[in-house]
């Protein structure tokens, strides 16, 4: 299976979806890209998404400083044009004068929709601050800086600012995606600027670490999407959801972190709860793939679009295997990645006209044929792709 | 079709759901409804929801006021249960001071979720309108009517009282559900409250028609679910949504308006573009069963579930093609009628454990199998078997 052969397909996929975003995803009267995008490359809407937005820009760059054969003109250019859409326009500010990111842009840049929550603000940092790494500014990283105080902020001290009133009946809770998404920001922030920013987050680090194990639930037998913030199981639908692909995220990000910190029990309980368990639970033995929604308890959940095949958590599958076999070389660890990458390539690509279908029915026939929409955007495929790539390079060149 | 068997049919479905909500749903400690009910009867989740609490006293005082076998002490006992924990715990306040509802309360009725529109108030103000017609209580009728103020100032003079901050690449929208939903409301407070209760309200119900109207574009072939302010065609995936059985639903609605203040044309108008249109684009010539939405100009929708078949859209079709043809007896209505009632009942009901499935694929298989949710409770099938018992009576008693 790890062959030279999937190494070329992964390649030549990663080629094609790059191509097909260079192609149709740039405003080049507005600035900024446009995310949705048809099947076979029609914008059917202009509105820009703030964090698909920055996800594209980080992930330009990204290939631009890492990766030989997209270290093109082209792709900085259009990463570079991309955040002076996002500094222009993105940034609003709220009624206490925080700086918010929009959700959502017109094609001229006017905000339209404001979430109340920090994930616009996420993308914001990671693209100025992997866009600071390739061009050298420093403004651009004061302000990925900048804005992640104001996040650790919303997180740690004080939510008001993101609008939510507090209501009597909530319980403050602890979302997976939060500890995460915070932990992503923290690995990019410090990746490359020396000892000095590392040791400034290292606490940061160490709580998202923590806030993320909370999750393992049921004596270790379930991934929990919502705990309480005392890391105890939440009543309810809330409290018994599962979402085997982010549990697959996590995986990758705490191994990744442990390899940073060199921290072994750390990637032990990374595979084991957070790879292996959510492929456990989480692969329809029926059909294949990855259910996008559980009840760890059997309940229906009330998700309508649970049982679908979504394409992300494939890709997070993907890595986190490939990742986990890289450092165990556990066999069966491969052959999990060898069946998920059957299921995946065999499904998701469009070979008619390039990129990867979204959204499957459980059945794993094409439900939604376009390649960008509001949550599908130049990230998880290309960052998947992107990582395999490199990881399986790395497993060919040290082949045992 | 048309036949006692249909009638007899229709009325065992209703004693059945009926008989399913006041077994499971009352909740004897703390007061309200649970909503969150499984497959076979059981609690999943503790949460109420305001809009279906208010949905569900309206159900059964409307069943207990107008239908002989429902005039039960039981059934009114729950519903002025339901209406006192909805009195003592759906009102919150907002920063203006203004009565907002909550969205969704804990098991004991505290405030969990507030949204930023005006759909907990409508049937709050169902709720408490319809109790004051059985019980007389002038109180909350003045409640009721109170609310209704609230509400209209929200929708005709300032929304910002709802909580949404305007942000400057909004456009003001014409939305279906708001006027229909305040046609519904006018239609309920002024039934049966005299003349100067009509004439009250009768321009209230004039803007609401022009409102709906709006909503035909592309020379008559389309009903869209959002327009401009102005009635004009809004741009992207928003402005080209169609949403069958919404459209539908609009259809009986006008129906009923147009009977009540015997308008010949808005009935025509409403049979022909609301509800032998909405069929037309709506109906899955492959599957059968009605999409829950569309784009006007074929894009593949970007809402996950946009193939799926969900109960209510077929409760709705169900009433409106029965009306329709009560009002015209154009067979090909009647046919239609019987193909959505063929559909509808090989597909919905749970004849294992009682009342109906809400969410099929696109094929027809059950994709969640609760029979209550966050948006499914005693509302769209009961309401729909009880109008369509009582059309189906008017038609057999004068059966031509």
């Amino acid at each position: 299976m790890l062959t030279f052969k999937c190494r070329e397909n992964i390649q030549k996929q990663l080629d094609n979806v790059v191509d097909f975003w260079l192609k149709y995803s740039h405003d080049r009267v507005h600035g900024g890209f446009f995310t949705c995008i048809g099947r076979d490359g029609n914008i059917y809407d202009e509105l820009k998404y703030v964090w698909l937005q920055g996800r594209q820009v980080w992930m330009y760059c990204r290939l631009y400083r890492t990766m030989d054969r997209f270290h093109k003109p082209e792709i900085l250019e259009a990463a570079v044009a991309g955040g002076a859409f996002l500094r222009k326009f993105a940034r609003v500010s709220n009624s206490s004068g925080q700086w918010k990111c929009a959700f959502c842009l017109t094609r001229d840049g006017k905000a339209l929709k404001v979430q109340r929550t920090i994930f616009s603000e996420c993308f914001y940092i990671m693209a100025m601050d992997e866009l600071s790494k390739v061009t050298g500014d420093k403004d651009m990283q004061l302000e990925a800086e900048q804005m992640m105080e104001q996040l650790i902020y919303w997180v740690q001290v004080d939510p008001s600012g993101l609008g939510r009133p507090q209501l009597p009946g909530e319980v403050p809770i602890n979302s997976l995606s939060v500890p995460m998404m915070l932990m992503c920001l923290v690995q990019q922030i410090t990746e490359g600027r020396g000892q000095e920013v590392s040791q400034k987050y290292k606490e940061l680090g160490i709580w998202c670490v923590q806030q993320i194990l909370q999750h393992i639930q049921r004596a270790g037998t379930a991934i929990l999407e919502n705990v309480s913030v005392d890391g105890s199981e939440l009543p309810g639908c809330q409290g018994r959801l599962q979402n085997p692909g982010h549990a697959l995220e996590a995986g990758w990000f705490l191994m990744l972190y442990g390899a940073q910190w060199g921290d072994k029990e750390i990637q032990r309980t990374a595979i084991r709860n957070f790879v292996e368990l959510p492929y456990q639970y989480g692969w329809d033995k029926e059909h294949g793939g990855l259910f996008y929604f559980l009840d760890v308890d059997g309940h229906c959940p009330t998700q309508l679009e649970w049982s679908m095949k979504l394409w992300w958590p494939h890709c997070e599958a993907l890595i986190a295997f490939l990742m986990a076999y890289n450092h165990t070389r556990k066999p069966e660890l491969l052959e999990i990645f060898s069946e998920v990458y059957q299921y995946t390539f065999s499904h998701f690509p469009d070979a008619e006209n390039g990129e990867w279908f979204g959204y499957l029915t459980q059945e794993g026939k094409v439900a939604l044929d376009f390649k960008g929409g509001p949550f599908k955007g130049f990230f998880h495929v290309p960052r998947c792709l992107y990582m395999c790539e490199r990881i399986l390079d790395d497993l060919l060149e040290n082949k045992d």
